[in-house]
């Protein structure tokens, strides 16, 4: 297995301009299954396939949230080479944020709700530091996990309102075995909560089983889930909810594609999930 | 003399993508002898230049200002091609901002003051509008006069903060004959208004005469200014101020480079100048 090259600068990227279609997959690091699907399904489509790594202050609304992310380079560089990386793209702060930054990009509407009104700033920051990415890598196509729906939801609407570089391409959720969707954020959780924390995905499971029965009230539905996570006094939900897939509005009735949204918290970690809850095609597990 | 075809799409621009350098000069259209300076340098310097004409309703904090800004396609069009320009960009307005457009692109700070405090949401209206453009066009050079300096800032700083498209190039301003800076809203003075409006360059050379003959203090070179405003009752003054020019913060002692900028209001027409107070080099008066 070769190692793929790490580089650091705009500059560093101009050698992979002209090998053809160019796919790159944004990450924050702390590598999993999720990212390795996103890497495989870019490295099939693509010529090249670049994986940034960069830890992005500006979407921490918890700077402790920030301090505990996990930081691990070299591990990540050969999980991304085993999952067909061409190249990592490690920017430093400066590169992306130089001194006296002051630009933010911004998008109404989609982001007022869920993780937006739990996370102030979240999304701006996304937003930012994702169209410092695209015009620094200009690529022809950039992949993003639907686990972060509204997230996903947001950069195709920045894309299409911006004309930003290239076509944004979301791709299904890896679960684990158990059903759990893998998330950086798992590894926090201790053998109990990792335990507790299947009443996501039993709860929105669930809700597509009512739905895909015939329930097409969201207000029932959105009970049918909330009474499964309650059955776990460990797990705190923050919100769900069932919602248009474009603009992430609440709707009262059940149509094709609308999809729960779930925000709960397990002790010190916070974790979402999503499931479009009228297509049994998106399984309930995919095996990593 | 063959007029300068008009495109209306990204896609009609995309045939002249290779034919080498691309230059962008974009305006509201009314064009005069300022932007005509402007597509001159771009056609010297590159091999195609676009210029785009787009009355961006996102710019405007005032409804009737928008109103009253004169539009004139065919005219522009055989100015520009007299100029040099290789073709028009004339998108409608769902090209910029489709059905639901919710992307803001904002800079903190550098808009903060002058114009960004006397007209609220007209500096994020033009980042988001000169965003998008430069995505559309994807120009390796873009041409911006140096008569809307904290615009030219804003977007230089923009440019670097989110790594846009291209290089940002500020061109000098024009001024006709008596020295007042051309500008398309000069169309709507009367001829008394016209006269009294001279005050407004003739405050700058009045300051810059100071500035160059030892005096640093920014008041007392406010002051002299002021005076001069003040001799012509037609004309109200919005701002003077002696500033950084990146910062556009207000300094206390002139240093090279710094700028006196002026807003005015002559009737309903208001006017913005500027000038560096220590270069001789740019003159008071460029012949259009």
């Amino acid at each position: 297995m070769t190692l793929p090259p790490v580089v650091t600068t705009p500059t560093d990227l101009e050698r992979f301009r002209d090998d053809g279609v160019l796919g790159f997959v944004p990450t924050m690091g702390a590598l999993h299954a999720g990212h390795g699907s996103l890497i495989r399904v870019a490295a099939a489509e693509c010529d090249v396939a670049i994986v940034s790594i960069f830890v992005n202050p500006a979407q921490f609304d918890d700077p402790d949230d920030m301090e505990r992310y996990p930081r691990r380079l070299e591990l990540d560089r050969a999980f991304a080479g085993d999952a067909g990386a061409t190249a990592i793209y490690a920017p430093n702060l400066e590169t992306i944020y130089p001194a006296g930054h002051s630009t933010r990009v911004s998008i109404s509407g989609i982001t007022d709700r869920w993780e937006g009104a739990d996370r102030p700033g979240h999304f701006d920051g996304v937003a930012t530091v994702v169209t410092i990415l695209l015009h620094q890598v200009r690529p022809d196509r950039s992949y993003f996990g639907e686990k972060d729906w509204q997230q996903l939801a947001m950069i195709r609407r920045m894309s299409r309102d911006l004309s930003l570089p290239g076509r944004i391409i979301g791709c299904p959720i890896v679960r684990d075995r158990d059903g759990l969707a893998l998330s950086s954020r798992n590894a926090r959780l201790s053998d109990e909560e990792r335990a507790a924390a299947l009443v996501i995905p039993h709860a929105l499971g669930a809700m597509r089983h009512a739905a895909t029965n015939g329930e097409t009230r969201a207000t029932t539905l959105i009970s049918t889930g909330t009474s499964v996570v309650n059955r776990e006094p460990m797990v705190q939900l923050a919100y769900l909810s069932i919602v248009d897939p474009e603009t992430l509005e609440p709707v009262g009735t059940i149509q094709e594609g609308h999809r729960a949204l779930i925000a709960a918290r397990i002790g010190a970690t916070r974790l979402i999930d999503t499931m479009d809850l009228t297509s049994a095609a998106e399984s309930m597990v995919h095996y990593p």
